[in-house]
């Protein structure tokens, strides 16, 4: 889909395009058709950022709070979204032995009661054993440490492709 | 549930409970979950009330165009939510003629493409005939005093009770 496309888009069909690049917020999609026409689709993304960048830090936490437990209830559950599931999927998360699915269950437990978020990586970028690593290690930061991990660099907070827009 | 029940919920637990308060945007009640504790439900709605205020128009403007149209797609497919369901049909939307299903998805689209979000109203307080001849009037206004109509008074954007936790 070029961009003059995505800019003739009605309010429903873009949402419904790119409603899942930041996970189950479809409203920062609907916000964001506010601000086309775009020029690319990078500065679709960018815009994406901008509007995220903006938000309190309470409406950043609840971003994060919105996104799937990695090997979580979702994965087992086949409720995630297309996106994650291949994220996921890439990192063998849907193939962890009972022992490690245990491990991380506990783990992101750990995690979300100390934290008040869940652990979020960019499962594209790791593998099983590192992202059990990460977890089991970053537990033990402190919250500021674990918040600024998921303002930039890659665990930043993670934008999913969209539907049918290659770019 | 009492206030001391709801500011001990994990955050997972209150966005089960309360994702809906505002339709189809579970992020926003993720992130006010940053503001417990809360002294009332009140206190919780106003929060939720002040986080909304807070965010740039387009925010604003997401929001409306997550809800779903009255008498629309979400209504015919069984896909509503529980609170929006019970809301519609209480103004009598799931008992249209075909006649006026007809009317309500011409006016409803008519609004859209005028103002870019959808025609919202509080069901709750109004009948069909009167939905029927405020959307037909209102699509012709200017766009400044629709927005306007979503800000404030009983048209505010619409707070659905919680899933299980009475006043």
């Amino acid at each position: 889909m070029d961009i003059s496309a995505v800019n003739a888009l009605s309010y429903e069909d873009f949402v419904n395009t790119f409603g899942n690049v930041v996970e189950k917020c479809p409203v920062i999609t609907a916000a964001v058709w506010s601000r086309r026409p775009f020029v690319s689709l990078n500065a679709l993304e960018a815009a994406i950022s901008d509007f995220i960048d903006e938000l309190p830090e309470s409406g950043k936490e609840g971003i994060l709070r919105c996104h799937p437990d990695l090997a979580g209830r979702d994965l087992q559950r086949g409720t995630l979204t297309r996106e994650s599931r291949q994220e996921q999927a890439g990192a063998g998360m849907d193939a962890l032995t009972s022992g490690e699915t245990e491990r991380m269950a506990r783990l992101n437990k750990d995690y979300k009661k100390r934290f008040g978020f869940p652990f979020v990586i960019c499962a594209r970028m790791n593998d099983k054993a590192n992202i059990l690593r990460q977890l089991s290690e970053r537990c033990q930061n402190e919250r500021a440490v674990e918040r600024a991990r998921n303002r930039g660099g890659e665990e930043d907070l993670p934008l999913a492709p969209p539907k049918s827009a290659a770019h």
